[in-house]
């Protein structure tokens, strides 16, 4: 991303070079290129919340409008005229870049300060991912200890939403259609339990079992299994799209009072706060750091879904300018 | 309904004669006959809520758990063994016969007080549609003055809807495949605005202007112009079973935050609450009494939709004991 005058101009704005900077890369077409972490450089005069040298991080927005209702209320992911950290236009018309770069600028509206304690590599992907699955277990109020949390697929979203539900103090089931995937939910993210979802005598055995269950998968998936896992009043949040609608029985709606709900990304207010509790409660992403030279083949890897959650590029070393 | 002489002896029951009772007819084969009002005309000497004389009415529900969550939580409509008025075993294995009799015995915890300004026979359908409508509208938090709720389908529960939320101060937009119901809605019920659901033009006027929307609609319908119709957060809470699943597109879930949900009529404590809240607020269905012997004919013009908007039957005046 280049330098944006404007910004730089109104001194509400700063940037960060290439030392230590980490980038993110995603299986996901819509959310890639916009974990960023680095270190401040260089700050507007207006700047209040940021100083040179400071370990900051900015996701998935850059912009939003600050005066709907939604702005008003810490919500600028769900804002209507909310910029993209990649690929939408930015208030000047350029197109946003997001972190394929060795120096970004930004709205210090928008980036995060990240603790000392986290390193900044493994906590790249809390900036989409991490947020991403932290905001609807606080909204839909699954972050009480003792609730039974379901956690549907066990990807880059499903790893992060076991490790926060367990730091909330939640009894953890992860739910997968592989079987191979026990063990690391089980003895390396500390679920409770794991449940094979296409084995109907552990699902039968389950029913009525759960408060609620994120859902992070984003292919085709039948939903009335994981309704009928859900207490009455329990809540299903759908954070994956597929490409086609899911058919839906209203019935365990209704005769259970369960909930249907979403949830995207998380306000910058919330994005601190989720920061914050992963620095308190040691969460980090599993990741392996790559080189910019090496995103090819990362990429045919995700396809297979061969990697343990994350690809984090480490532009800061190998995007370091010429000059 | 035969007299249980369990209930009798057991002497936490009461029962009522035929003077001045009434039955419902609706048109939905799975929560008919069950919206029953009139007098008591005994009490078993263990009973404390009413006495010979007061004004009562029974509900979808005679029998539940007592000891589940939900029981304790004054939800026995989601008690796992609720016991249906009508066509389901009650707990000596007689089958429950609803309110197609001259006299009905029944557990006091399953009855409500009828408050003396409000008539028994405009009062008996609010037992089911009056609360089905006014359960969701408290749980899911769209009974505060100001905020806009939608009625989709102007029937039995649909016109009960727009007086509930009238009564608790919203502002009411009915939504409706038939133009012809706009001057019902608009003059006689009170509501605020009229969409026609088959009018693009209006509906796109109109996407995301609510806060929530109460569906009461059985047939087949699409739900993602519902879901367009809210503001982000927004609540489509879904009250009829159609036949066949509906097709759900997630991505208004996800980029609104926005809420599908259900809800089963309501609990004990919540449905007198109800009756006392329509006497307050002199809420009354919309009925046209029948004697007994018109049953058949209403049940062709229910198929027609030919009511407004429920037939009330004057068992205690048609069904008279000859003895």
């Amino acid at each position: 991303m280049t330098r944006l005058p404007e910004e730089v101009h109104s001194n509400k704005a700063f940037g960060w070079a290439a030392k230590d900077s980490s980038g993110v890369l995603s299986p996901f077409n819509f959310f890639t290129r916009h974990e960023i972490v680095g270190e401040v450089t260089e700050i507007g005069c207006k700047v209040q919340k940021f100083k040179v040298g400071d370990r900051v991080g900015v996701g998935c927005m850059v912009g939003s409008c600050h005066s709907c209702d939604n702005c008003m209320n810490n919500l600028e992911n769900y804002c209507p005229k909310m910029i993209f950290t990649y690929g939408t236009k930015y208030y000047d018309g350029a197109v946003t870049h997001g972190g394929y770069s060795n120096i970004m600028v930004v709205n210090e509206h928008f980036a995060v300060s990240i603790p000392e304690n986290l390193p900044l590599d493994a906590t790249a992907p809390l900036l989409c991912a991490g947020i991403t699955v932290y905001s609807p277990l606080r909204f839909y109020g699954l972050d009480k200890p003792g609730l039974r949390v379901g956690v549907v697929g066990l990807g880059g979203l499903g790893h992060l939403a076991v490790k926060f539900a367990k730091a909330m103090g939640t009894n953890v089931t992860v739910i997968s259609t592989s079987p191979s995937k026990q063990k690391e939910a089980l003895e390396n993210l500390g679920a409770d339990s794991f449940l094979v979802s296409r084995d109907q005598d552990q699902l039968q055995a389950a029913i009525g079992t759960l408060d609620g269950i994120i859902d992070t998968v984003s292919a085709q998936h039948p939903l009335l299994p994981l309704l009928g896992l859900l207490k009455s009043h329990g809540k299903l949040v759908i954070l994956g799209i597929p490409g086609k609608p899911f058919e839906l029985q209203v019935f365990p709606l209704i005769q259970g009072r369960k909930l249907l709900g979403g949830s995207m990304i998380g306000g910058m207010k919330e994005t601190q706060e989720m920061i914050d509790f992963a620095a308190e409660h040691n969460i980090k992403t599993d990741i392996e750091v790559i080189a910019m030279d090496y995103v090819n083949t990362a990429m045919d890897r995700l396809l297979k879904g061969d990697v343990k959650y994350r690809f984090v590029i480490d532009i800061g070393n190998t995007l370091r300018p010429s000059s």
